[in-house]
């Protein structure tokens, strides 16, 4: 078991991982149970003296999850000035930080929100040392959360949905040809809502960014329907200069 | 002259303000230039204690330019190892850091970065003891930056027109009633680019937050325009919820 070393990080500053699967029907948030607790976290954790918060966010999510390369976008810091007391003290009392540390975790923390949408099966969880279990939890069933994690969570659901407005999704979530339904079971996992199935196909259609295929998926019990892929380059655009919906 | 007293403020962590003004064809944004620079840089200072990051950020904006109320919005935590290192070297040895104050600025500083959208009128720019100016510059002639300043400016502008795709500007920016052209004005200076006059107006209209007046503007030269007012109670719950072009 690694020890933890507070000088190597800079003090008060950290940040927590708000990572999303999508499993085919429904999104879900990737959770750890400290050891002693009943209450689930965020995957997070500290910024080294001569990191970049981008860097450490990865480093983080690796560390605690075998996850490498997901695409982690900052999106809020959170700051309210008592939003880990309460839990800190919980933690001494359980003896679950070190001695050497006990200053370190005691002071005021700000911690920078990050987010990732990912295919939920290419995350293997697995607990870190301070856990007990890491594991998938639904969004509609997430339990009691330590800190403001719940907060942070929520706020980085608005940005995934914010995010689906002017920016393509899919890649990586979906088969490499797909069906027009299996796309629209994204988006509405995402906004957690039913969409309209002609208003829906027409208006990624009119993204320029999905591709009509001339092959059907078979083996299905009904009409073997349509698939479509997306367009390489011009996916690639507008996740840079956002969909053609813009001004 | 207040002291500047570092065991007032938590450790490495800044904030900068991105404050864009409209003057009815551009925006400007608020630069104050220090004392024996010749760079410029963003209007900043510190968290307090027991002191929310936003209440900072209004606190320093007030403090810094006399404008209280504003729309503060945080956007980005700025995280470079070495974002501040060489101006802050700067800054010592020109003597404007007082010696008491030399670790707390020496140390490692994140910066949460914040921006607001403000009619220039509203706003009488004020140096703060640190510095020597505080005036308006015109996004398209901005003066050299200190730090990552330029960085920061240049994510906020982003930020400001991804902001324009989903949710209501004007209020606050515009007269009570205003024509379309003044309206389409403000839109082109924060996206930086020319709209088609008939496109514009039916996608504003279309969102259903603007509403025609039975009355024209008079006393100009040419064809009296006709007069819009926004519609309360829609523009506030599009404010909330965004515009009705999204999913």
């Amino acid at each position: 078991m690694k020890t933890f070393d507070p000088t190597d990080f800079i003090p008060g500053v950290s940040l927590d991982c708000v990572i999303f699967g999508f499993d085919g029907s429904r999104l879900n948030v990737l959770l750890l149970r400290l050891r002693g607790f009943d209450e689930w976290a965020l995957p997070g954790g500290f910024i080294k003296t001569d990191e970049h918060g981008d860097d450490a966010a990865l480093r983080v999510l690796k560390e605690r999850t075998g996850v490498s390369d997901l695409f982690l976008q900052q999106f809020k810091t959170f700051t309210h000035p008592d939003r880990t007391k309460v839990h800190v003290q919980e933690l001494l009392r359980k003896g679950i930080i070190d001695e050497n540390a006990r200053e370190y975790f005691t002071s005021r923390f700000i911690s920078l929100g990050y987010y990732a949408l990912t295919n939920h099966n290419i995350v293997k969880p697995a607990p870190d040392y301070l856990s007990e279990e890491c594991a998938w939890h639904p969004l509609d069933a997430v339990p009691e959360l330590l800190y403001d994690h719940r907060a942070i969570l929520e706020e980085a659901l608005e940005e995934v949905r914010l995010d689906l407005q002017y920016h393509p999704v899919g890649q990586n979530l979906l088969p490499k040809k797909f069906t027009m339904p299996e796309l629209q079971a994204l988006y509405e996992a995402i906004l957690d809502k039913e969409l309209d199935r002609r208003n829906f196909s027409r208006r990624v259609m009119s993204y320029g960014i999905v591709e009509k295929l001339d092959e059907h998926r078979t083996g299905m019990a009904h009409k073997a329907p349509r698939l479509y892929k997306f367009k390489k380059s011009a996916y690639e655009k507008a996740l840079k200069d956002g969909l053609s919906n813009r001004w």
